[in-house]
């Protein structure tokens, strides 16, 4: 067992201890895989603290899945013998036993910081249903995007200085951000090329938009390629603050894996 | 305009400047009018911060009547028009601002009892959820009851104390137990005796316990009513607490429109 898997297995446990109910997986834990080469790649040690802050960021992420799922109408992803009755407020639990645990870390600034971005993928969320059936424009898109999905990567990284009480390094900040985009991008884009979800839920994403319909053109593949490709190339220019190490090498690594 | 129309116009304009989207209708606002009827009955200058506290009760109120609109599968009671997939979204935001109008009091004692309000007030609905269909003991039932919504009623109690760091005085934290016990079970009743849409959904309730059926008994019924009539008895014995008043005298009368 290496470092990182000790940590996967603490954050796991403080996971368990939170979550009202049975995890049956925990997906790929992107955001503490992230979290944790951030603070490496800074020469940071990993504290307790740490590995529940980032506990909560995976339970951020729980209970808007359970959340998103009512809302879809489909199979509970984090446990599939969960009624959608029952994942409304198991996924109010959540929030509240967060609440409860940031509480502990005695700083308004934490509080504050989660209370926006909850409401701000709330608001991604909600301005993404208003235009169901609808194809956005391609600022729009991202813009939703990065309300949903980015800013709970910019508040993990913002958490880990903030729960230190150390200076916020902006630039890491803006990896998370355009990490978190080319992160969703690429997600959307794998749905179109594959169970095509989205399309069939009415939600218009990247490849729909540059083809002005449904039926998805080469054209378009490569021009959502491409865009993936930017935030990629603007996630690994926010890199170059960081020290050559081999944190920061596994770090580019997983970034460029969004690629294609 | 009255004193308590002006706290009302007051109490509404902050829900408004809280809640996400249109109010089609405030409800009865009872907590609110309970919380002020207490307060003046124990002789307290009513300020701004009893009035943004208030609005905070109700808005909990609205929040879980969101989420539990959205379980039924019915129409949203606060916004017809709104549909469930919003419903859940909006419910989540109004937590999130609910959070942070309860931080600008400062108060951590406010905060973990919020927390654990909202939490028991899930629970009691997860414990309905999960015996769907099934006739629960009457003492399961009233338990239930009791977490569902009297929480909400004694978290009032304890809060207006709590922001004026005065001590809690313990008799009208029992009242408002037995009082939200037997408005609930009120409503229970009334839906039993109309509409029967709890039955209709698996919910149930006093007179069908006391039936062991659905078949309601005469019987049964009076034994609800007896239930019913308990509680607001020991609503009113907690009133003794109470010096005589005007408002001592329109809460007696509140709590005795309960009856059968």
């Amino acid at each position: 067992m290496n470092l990182s898997d000790v940590c996967r297995e603490e954050i796991i446990s403080y996971i368990h201890s939170i979550c009202p109910f049975k995890l049956n997986n925990h997906g790929k834990m992107i955001r503490s895989e992230i979290g944790l080469l951030i603070l490496n790649s800074i020469g940071y040690e990993i504290k307790k603290d740490d590995l529940k802050f980032l506990s909560v960021i995976e339970l951020i992420h729980t209970s808007s899945l359970l959340h998103d799922d009512v809302i879809d109408g489909c199979e509970i992803r984090r446990n599939s013998s969960l009624n959608n009755k029952l994942a409304v407020l198991y996924g109010d639990i959540i929030l509240i036993n967060i609440n409860e645990i940031l509480n502990e870390f005695n700083n308004s600034e934490l509080i504050k910081l989660f209370n926006k971005t909850v409401k701000t993928m709330c608001e991604g969320e909600i301005s993404q249903i208003k235009s169901e059936s609808e194809i956005p424009s391609i600022e729009d898109y991202i813009k939703k995007t990065q309300m949903k999905t980015s800013s709970l990567f910019e508040f993990m990284v913002k958490g880990l200085f903030i729960i230190r009480e150390e200076n916020i390094i902006q630039e890491l900040v803006s990896f998370a951000k355009n990490y978190g985009t080319a992160f969703q991008l690429k997600n959307d884009f794998v749905d179109v090329m594959t169970s095509k979800s989205d399309i069939k839920n009415g939600i218009y994403t990247a490849s729909v938009i540059f083809s002005g319909g449904i039926n998805i053109t080469e054209d378009s593949i490569e021009k959502t390629k491409g865009l993936i490709d930017n935030y990629i190339n603007e996630a690994l220019k926010c890199l170059d603050v960081l020290e050559e190490s081999s944190y920061k090498k596994t770090l580019t690594e997983v970034t460029k894996c969004l690629k294609g």
